[in-house]
């Protein structure tokens, strides 16, 4: 396999090099948003091709440094990479809505995509996964939730209904009062998983599981009625999968992210590994229950923007990362999050747009634009 | 699907005929020890070519009633019947060691063959799976946990482990001292599955999980550390996968042998069923924890068996069900089944025996004979 990474310098990006590093993959191509100092010494290490950095000021102090590689910048170097030849998969775990353009640059370049970026299938799903039909292209999910269900599913049976699992986030022992005062270091203590600063927060509003839950949609070809949401404190089983006969699958492993980005890289094929090994004699009792909508606002709001379909998840997306940004910020208080979503999509206008790239985008810009005038006032 | 089902009158073949009518299965063939009654009644609605009643006196009497197909009798009837043409598919629930030969003779008339019957491969497993791979017959268990580890295995990836679950049976919280006065009325109380007496006290004593887990050996051809035993009160999970990149699938489900046995034969689709489900909501919180070896004296003898190989397993097999009976009439106390086990296998012989039908047969009269003479005494 000859792998570029696209966002290498995150979590999920260093995860994946340590996967690149058990299996033995080559890495050809390497994806940074400005940290130049983490990316040079992985170029040192793995002597990728060509690599990209997001900040074109950054791009120019690496060049500078002399590193063993092309160097090229931008959104445009992005799409460049995601593209270059001598590479036939690219995991793309870029952060937002920058990850879409990249991600349709290597479907159209015919790349295995190994996929974490949310927004690829949040916002552009529908027409993402069609271009990928159309050309013949995998697309891989490297989300643990995501991933269970692709291990989880058969090839000869459409499942009845899938079971996405949630931990139910930091605040899930925590009254309506008490959300009132909630503030970001609170909702930044994540029970189980250790993640970014945006998707921790969209843990504990549980709009992380709203955003799957549109993901799953996409990725599985599946209706809203097909997909159930259980909170599951222990974060051992990811995600189950039921069949019309009563049958359940599940996928069940410690919380390390590097068995699904691993999985998602050696498919069909497993490798072994030193990571994390699940223990049942440690792990608990493992416990389900269902979630309460009243409380988790914002994933009642993204359900119904699934259910709305079109453009209306685009929006919702992005409205909720100036919500999150803004919260992060301590601008606005934590129940305002869901104010500012609810809010945006009532005034989002879905008439007349396409589903195309353009007008993803344009969704995205005008929800953007919209929840920052609400967040400001 | 022309199906002949061995065992027809109990409890797996009655749920086995209810599975017929969801699916809408043909049924060509029936075979019963004894109850002629029920079997007329399966006649009536489900038009066999021909039925098969082990005992002889009670298939004369059946075929007095003037019953519109043809009546055969006895082993050699159900061997015959086992073989018959018109029928494709052999779900054999034929109890003991007396479903050996049928199920020899299924595979060799080269139907596919959907086993319940655990001797086949515990006594037989090396001889029945040896033949059935040479001459390309699939062999599809009906037991929940043997479906369970079926449905999560992939034909890609060898399994690292697996894990067999168990209910723990209904001495899971007796202590050794309470076990001394054990009864077989006690042993009868089985938490959460509804089975013959037989199979209830193997699962009081864990024998029955001794005796899948030889099973799971022959069956998906694994060593015997690569089976893990879980003592999993609430029969929720029915068992699991483990990979060598630390993935685990699990199969799960409501405790209804429905649902195990209709995958087996419409496998590999899958049909719906009015069948009882799973509901997260109220299944409790999920519990694993490793059995008491020195508690459940009958399971540590089954894996010692089975890492002996050969003919142990088939000796083991004939001790306990010798044991069991004697048990289940009061003749001797709880903590002598495992004491005869144990004396039975320590006193047999493996040399010189052959893997073929005859020493099976052989290994377990004799297991039998002298089995009975340490119950007596």
């Amino acid at each position: 396999m000859k792998l570029c990474i696209l966002g290498s310098t995150g979590s999920i990006g260093v995860q994946a090099l340590d996967v690149a590093r058990n299996v033995g993959i080559q890495i050809v191509g390497l994806a940074a948003m400005s940290n130049i100092d983490l990316l040079e010494r992985q170029i040192k290490e793995f002597n990728p091709l060509c690599v990209c950095v997001a900040d074109k000021t950054k791009a120019r102090e690496l060049a500078r440094r002399n590193v063993a590689c092309e160097v090229i910048a931008g959104g445009e170097g992005l799409c460049q990479l995601a593209a270059m030849g001598g590479c036939d998969t690219v995991l793309s775990a870029v952060v937002g809505i920058a990850g879409l353009k990249p991600a349709v640059s290597a479907i159209q370049a015919r790349k295995k995509l190994a996929l974490a970026n949310k927004e690829t299938l949040v916002a552009g799903g529908e027409f993402v996964m069609e271009l990928a039909k159309r050309l013949n292209v995998p697309i891989i999910p490297v989300d643990s939730e995501h991933s269970a269900i692709f291990q989880c599913l058969d090839n000869k049976n459409h499942p009845k209904r899938i079971y996405l699992t949630a931990s139910g986030g930091a605040f899930r022992e925590w009254s309506a009062e008490q959300l009132l005062h909630a503030t970001a270091a609170d909702a930044l203590k994540h029970p189980t998983w250790n993640m970014g600063a945006k998707i921790t927060i969209d843990c504990a509003t549980m709009m992380n599981k709203g955003l799957e839950f549109i993901e799953a949609m996409r990725l599985f070809d599946l209706k809203p009625e097909e997909i159930e949401i259980l909170i599951h404190p222990q974060s051992v089983v990811h995600s189950m999968v039921e069949y019309s006969d009563g049958s359940i699958l599940a996928q069940l492993g410690a919380p390390d992210m590097r068995i699904p980005i691993q999985y998602a890289l050696t498919y069909p094929a497993r490798v072994a590994s030193a990571f994390k090994k699940l223990d049942f004699t440690t792990c608990g009792p493992l416990t389900f229950h269902k979630p309460d909508f009243d409380k988790y606002t914002c994933l009642r709001l993204a359900i119904d923007a699934a259910k709305m379909g079109g453009l209306m998840p685009a929006a919702l997306n992005a409205a909720n990362e100036v919500a999150v940004g803004a919260f992060l910020q301590n601008r606005i208080s934590y129940t305002r999050i869901a104010h500012i979503i609810d809010k945006t999509l009532s005034a989002y206008n879905l008439n007349g747009s396409e589903r195309n790239l353009d007008d993803i985008l344009a969704a995205d810009a005008w929800a953007r634009r919209y929840a920052e005038t609400i967040a400001i006032a």
